[in-house]
């Protein structure tokens, strides 16, 4: 059974739901992704802003058995865990190189964060759910694709699907299962 | 006079159309923001999603002249000539080692990435508009913030405000006034 969770993040100022909404469930239900759900997450990373709209960011998918298979071996052993049940596994790669110039860009990992957001926003109004993970190993990603490391730099995994029932998890990770919170304002930003 | 700017960015796939209705003037109007817009920019960014839940980003912002003059040292003159007039300025700073650990953390800029975006985006749902700059300099940044780069990496001056007239810009930048393009979906996205 999946029960909603009701969102209890408390804001400290009022902004689009859209924002607290978002958070990083790890029970996924397993059904398929429509093909149209899949294009929409893309296209909204597309619309990324990058430094001279150079664009680095590179996403590599699986959606079918196979590929999942292959792309989750690259997934630390307690990601696989819960990962394996999601329809969608992808990985968000960086170009660490100008194409133009071929001189390294600086701001790549940072656009390429600014287009994993997009996808993970749009996964919530298709009513989906994204959750990225640093628990990968890269080199073992970069073969799975057949990507160069020194082209790219491979800066997160992703599933995307619909949310499934926490009873699927081990018991700390299902006691885990809802948003988490944050550091105050004053943490994070500061006038002058 | 301020001319609604057509949007004619053509999507592959069906998004909300917040993605595409993102976009980088270079004509803003001076109206100072209020307090309640400026703490929103804040909050939508605080709700991005981190390695650890580590937050790594720092935002330091420029609203009242003297530091919008200060912080405005940084830029390039071609940037400072149209950034000027927006009533504010402000640095996207990526802490560079984890607190708990001080272990570098590789996905910091990513993150810090992901927090901009969702500034961005939060703008245009306060009516405002983000256009966030790789030309300014990181050293003089760094100075004009009083902060350290073996700490922080600067990735990027933004500014905030409502779009201006673009008959105060430049010709060449008047001209480009306008939504641009992405590459097609093909160029960035691979399955398998």
């Amino acid at each position: 059974m999946i029960r909603p969770i009701a969102n209890e993040r408390i804001t400290e100022a009022e902004v689009d739901a859209i924002f607290t909404d978002r958070w990083s469930p790890r029970a996924f239900d397993d059904r398929p992704l429509t093909e149209d759900q899949v294009a929409a997450l893309f296209e909204a990373a597309r619309w990324a802003p990058s430094c001279f709209n150079e664009q680095p960011w590179l996403f590599r998918y699986a959606i079918n058995k196979k590929d999942r298979s292959r792309f989750a071996e690259a997934l630390v052993d307690k990601n696989r865990e819960w990962a394996q049940h999601a329809p969608m596994l992808l990985f968000v790669l960086a170009r660490k190189k100008f194409i133009q110039t071929g001189k390294a860009n600086r701001h790549a990992m940072f656009d390429a964060g600014s287009a994993w957001m997009s996808l993970a926003l749009q996964a919530r109004r298709l009513g989906l759910y994204a959750h990225a993970m640093a628990g990968f190993s890269v080199e073992k990603a970069a073969e799975v694709m057949g990507v160069s490391l020194e082209d790219y730099e491979v800066m997160a995994a992703v599933v995307v699907g619909r949310r499934g029932d926490p009873s699927m998890l081990a018991d700390d990770l299902a006691a885990a299962e809802k948003p988490n919170g944050r550091k105050s304002l004053a943490e994070m930003v500061k006038e002058g």
